[in-house]
């Protein structure tokens, strides 16, 4: 896979950790990042413990060009993520104007006071910038260090989703050369993924931009079903497109050769 | 949260990485690691990598009592946990004899011929058990190393459920005492989760093995809603629901005092 950056997710919560909430958040900006040409190398879930969140930002800033975390931005006792992010980065926290008018604004409207549980929100590691938060209170966090960004999201999804759609995907975009992703998914009918295997091996070898991978869905008509997703992503669009065309050209066709009439393909996408 | 041991999940799939399959799985695992008294500190999702591979094995085995994978057991070239286990551990990868007979099995029952990429499925890391798989064919791996556990399962959830339910789950209950765990849940409506702060604060401080968390829940008729989740496990089942009805008669009690008739207060289970 070619990709314009590495990115890690860290996914900061004890419901995750206990199984009460899958992880829909990671899933949901690991697919938003990778259509914006970025390789996820790594979805870190974590306990709400400062020293635990302190080491993962470490660790995912000293490999990534990007980190992204969800969780922990709240008024509660637990929500402690800019806290730790302010250790990992050895910087102070301080109220940050911007973060606390955004609050203020927020609570004035709906006739709550400012209390100090609620001012914690405008604590951000010195040198950070406020995401504005159009469903929720807790504003988002973006710092930059060296060439890493870092970028931190409240962890209800619905408040995830609108800040980075607002504030985090103009900015990522606005990084470096756009990347396109292009996919196509196969479905193949008949044939064991083993003896896909040798197919498989040859059509990884075609481009290193393309990825193949299969993925076997049980039996159909005492058949087995395979699913071969085949994707790609480059600087060029139409580079992307090429080579995943090419990829499934040359595993429906291999496909065919090998297994003839046992097995029926058909294209998901 | 008192437990039994520590327990890392290790998630290995590129289709992970890109968003394309959401991780039930971890969040599977996690349930029922947390119901037989384990920590779960790291669900860890990576890529069909053979370096990231070895380098999260490598790590969870330092750190965890407990180690669980899944995905990568399977006969195509990026399934590769097998080879990255015996790396990670410093092993020989060998022909398990046990293994290869219950892929001869399968596969003498089903017609088809045991070829080189389904042989791979028999070959495990020296010491290392295999795990019946009663739904797909490739067998889960079990190896202990010092008084570390490591379990190999297939991402295909209906195979790692199955081995996980009739093979793990055993031997996970053989091992230590028994271990408790209990929830409850409370809904409070017409409170801002900021102002549930300070109880939420003294609530934890009750019982150090319980544990306490808001979620916001948005709003409804115009007015906030939270769910507050009080859960503690314990090697006496007595002490672990004993300490959560202490947790939730408080919280009850002082988010009654605290706010009146303002607050709408119902347990969820």
């Amino acid at each position: 896979m070619d990709c314009k950056a590495k990115a890690y997710i860290l996914s900061i919560g004890n419901e995750l950790l206990i199984g009460k909430v899958t992880n829909t958040n990671a899933s949901w900006l690991a697919q938003r990042l990778t259509l914006l040409g970025y390789c996820v190398e790594r979805i870190i879930v974590l306990p709400d413990n400062m020293d635990d969140i302190v080491e993962e930002f470490h660790r995912a800033v000293s490999r990534a060009d990007l980190v992204i975390s969800t969780g922990g931005l709240g008024p509660t006792p637990d929500d402690i993520t800019n806290i730790a992010l302010a250790k990992a980065l050895n910087r102070e926290l301080e109220t940050n104007p911007e973060a606390l008018e955004m609050l203020k604004e927020k609570y004035a409207k709906r006739g709550y006071p400012l209390t100090p549980e609620r001012e914690k929100m405008a604590k951000l590691p010195k040198g950070a910038r406020p995401l504005p938060n159009p469903v929720g209170t807790a504003p988002g966090i973006m710092v930059e260090t060296d060439s890493r960004l870092i970028i931190v999201l409240p962890g209800v999804p619905a408040e995830m989703e609108a800040i980075f759609k607002d504030h985090v995907e103009p900015i990522l975009k606005s990084r470096g050369r756009p990347y396109f992703y292009r996919e196509k998914m196969i479905r193949v009918k008949g044939v064991p993924e083993a003896d896909l295997t040798p197919i498989l091996r040859r059509a990884l070898k075609i481009d290193e931009k393309a990825y193949v991978k299969s993925h076997p869905r049980g039996l159909e008509d005492g058949v087995p079903v395979v699913e071969i997703h085949v994707y790609a992503s480059s600087s060029s669009e139409e580079e992307a497109s090429n080579i995943v065309d090419k990829v499934e050209k040359f595993l429906i066709e291999e496909i065919r050769k090998t297994f003839g009439q046992s097995a029926s393909i058909s294209p998901l996408n």
